[in-house]
């Protein structure tokens, strides 16, 4: 399905610095970049750089004061793809068969304290024998239990923090996903996007786990369409999956985020208890 | 120089299960393996996998209660290498001229979190012009300042809560040397490896800050020399370079560790205060 | 009903210091000591000193090096007494309606964060409006899915830790119980006591709910029946109700404890799910 | 030193519930109370209470939705009284030697946890043998590297994360004071009041520590003289001596504070490095 995205941040710079920024539409084999823009304002050499950990695009720019305002913007138009499965028959695997590039997705990080989290997902969800149907009911009970609530979590708020308070915003669901399924052995990883029918329109944060050899999308704040999604980048968890680091004393001032449909046809999927179908970006 | 490293873990395993270990001594173009051998007793098929991140060997086999009590041996014959240059001149660097490979190394991790750290890093060392010295610094602030003492923590304790409660192992140390560098907005990794004249005999964990284009060893311990280790693996902190990662219910029952040298003429090197020669591994 | 109770305590003194010790049972209109005997070996003078809050009796002594091992052994025959009443028709009442001694029983505590607590307790318990079936409830809760697992904490642990950790001790069971009913608005507070029946012999930690009037004792480890205590001290927690407090550098070495039948005729209580009968130390 | 203090809060009712407010000045033997007044608008009955722990004048009431906006207007005339005392020879004393109402002053409390800070606090300050030059010294530390931020910190911050993260409010200093002086085994309680001269006018909090007898006061903050306070409460932390205490669905909207002088003569006075002089309020 094709879609229109764009986002415009505003940044005031008092000393030097450098932005890294991570809002570029991923350009895989199956999401395909159709048109695409990137606009400094006023103009700077961005250097565009692939994360060493995988495919993420993100650019990078030193600032300084003889630039006090910088405007970026960001407009592409990207078909993206995914395949839905049915997970019925899921099995767990042993730790032993996964493939190496999967295993880092299995360790604590900083956002994700799984090695605290062991008992209690245990506790909570180890019953559970097909995985698929483990990670959605814990998807449920992240979205039953924790409270949307915008303001309520910051910039270092963690999963350790987010099961016991039960408040945060699409970020703390992720990392509370997260956090659950690599204590259950379960490998998991953040994902960020652009996202149709996000109201507020802001970039998105969910997280996909691996299943039967699949990266799966979970989304446990239920308020997009899981296959209106423009995949930016995964990670381990916001700390290297951020859409922006700031370093220097630059200011972020203002975020103007969009995510339209450039085609007819579009139908909303989502998950539903007791269903084995899962989705997977490609 | 020229070292034999050995060790020897063993295991109960009481159900199904995974291990994942990281105990082979680093190939690279200047850490020679001469010889090497590894042995699961009883016989397991194991798999040598390279982590997603980098260059470390990791050994990963499947266990079950067919055989309840495996040993693993490891040892080697491995021709370290490494070089001392002068950091009396280096500059701080914007993070805009660092490499796409290192600007992971300045995020926040599991057992990093330097987003919390910077107020206080920077009141205690942001005074200090040349990073080198600002990292010597911090890391003998660390070897004053924290009790080594052995069972004060646990595999959960972080930087956050060692750089209060001031008492740790050698990982305790290094995970609060990489928070410190990482908050100063100096890219910093952890580093294991076998280390030589370390008492009692154990792996040891220490880090490296990325100086003037080279990863310079610290360790804020003081128990070895620097010149004396055999390096193992680095990565973001030790959860995703510790030695041995365990799934299913596997009991650690015992280890054996050894370093000693293999040839003749070892001057052990240590960084004196005041004086800005840093020691790279290659 | 009667009990002999029994504890020595002994410790290694390596400097002037103070030791603060709580090991006396209470004496109340209810719970007589019909005989008690302290002794401090070699003697020195000690104070019995009523902690502020309330009517538990601290035993306090300098030591100095003088004296490098110190045995206190306390002994008493103490005839406790309880009453069992019923709270089916309990009601939740309003905090404006509650005595001001109970008031502060409401407040978080050091090892008590019921601030951190509320959308959690609220989300477990908060449908049940029976108050003594809610505390019931989260007190069987935390006998299900907590581990008791000697070690697996320390005196720095508090409820926001073993709620997710959910493994720990009497003090840490005593404390996550605590901390959910002052999120859910019922006064509670921690009680120590001498433990019939407890295996291994010990000292034990259990907590107070204050229902109807009443402070009505709830134990979520269920070790020992409810009736076989011999009150110690009630406080916020183990911060002001500790059995011991320690200044200056002197080493707990070794304990004694037993609490013992004095007469017959014993028979044991505890809770069952679904009857509200609840026991009162008077 | 006479003054008039005033405060407004306005309440939005949502529920039932209980309000238990901490906004009476103090009325001792030695701080006189001229004239006093408090008016609920519209009318509701309210109890006035003393806190079990101390002379701290509570005020308790209930409200329902019968009554949506609650004003509460409080203004008194206060004559406080202190006295300055000189420090120069003040020795360290044993805890042994200490009152009983004093030690529950050197327990760890919610927003103080003394007990992760013993070997932090030894590190910085423990050099130090005058007490009274310990805890001037802590409380210019904390005023020199605490950056005062408002809205860096909320409700459920404490000593063990603002000594880290450098950042608060006055509540955030106390506590940090508090903790460093029983971390030291120095008794120090949390103190709140009305400040002349405070910028923006606020309550105020700070701390005192138990000096040769006397509670003596220390402000981190730095922001007004010492001897312009109108003491409100004392206690352990803000976990019983918060301005504010809700219980229900109430929310606070709007509050103003003042403190002026009544009479000419105001001398401000606040300590200097070097000078043992300490303020004790009577």
């Amino acid at each position: 399905m094709k879609f229109n995205v764009f986002t415009q941040v505003e940044y005031s710079v008092r000393s030097e610095g450098t932005l890294i920024l991570n809002i570029h539409a991923l350009g895989t084999a199956k999401q395909s970049i159709i048109t695409e823009e990137l606009l400094l304002d006023p103009y700077i050499r961005a250097d565009e750089l692939h994360a060493q950990q995988g495919e993420n695009r993100l650019v990078k720019f030193g600032v300084n004061t003889d630039t006090p305002n910088i405007k970026v913007t960001y407009r592409a138009t990207v078909n993206n793809s995914y395949e839905i499965n049915d997970f019925s028959n899921t099995q767990e695997i042993q730790v032993s068969e996964l493939p190496a590039s999967v295993l880092p997705y299995l360790n604590p990080s900083r956002y994700c304290e799984s090695d605290k989290l062991y008992r209690m997902a245990d506790n909570m969800f180890g019953y559970i024998s097909n995985p698929f149907e483990k990670v959605l009911t814990l998807t449920n009970w992240i979205n039953r239990k924790v409270q949307y609530l915008s303001g309520s979590t910051n910039a270092q708020t963690s999963a350790f923090d987010t099961v016991t308070e039960q408040a945060g915003v699409c970020r703390d669901f992720a990392h509370l996903g997260i956090a659950f399924c690599r204590a259950l052995t379960i490998p998991a990883r953040y994902f960020t996007g652009y996202a149709y029918l996000l109201k507020p329109a802001d970039f998105h944060a969910c997280f996909e786990a691996y299943l039967d050899g699949k990266w799966v999308l979970f989304d446990a704040t239920g308020l997009v369409p899981l296959n209106g999604l423009v995949k930016i980048a995964t990670g381990q968890d916001a700390s290297d999956s951020a859409v922006a680091n700031i370093f220097g004393d630059v200011m972020f001032n203002n975020m103007q985020v969009s995510c339209e449909l450039a085609e007819d046809g579009f139908e909303p999927f989502y998950y539903s208890e007791g269903e084995f179908k899962g989705l997977s970006y490609l």
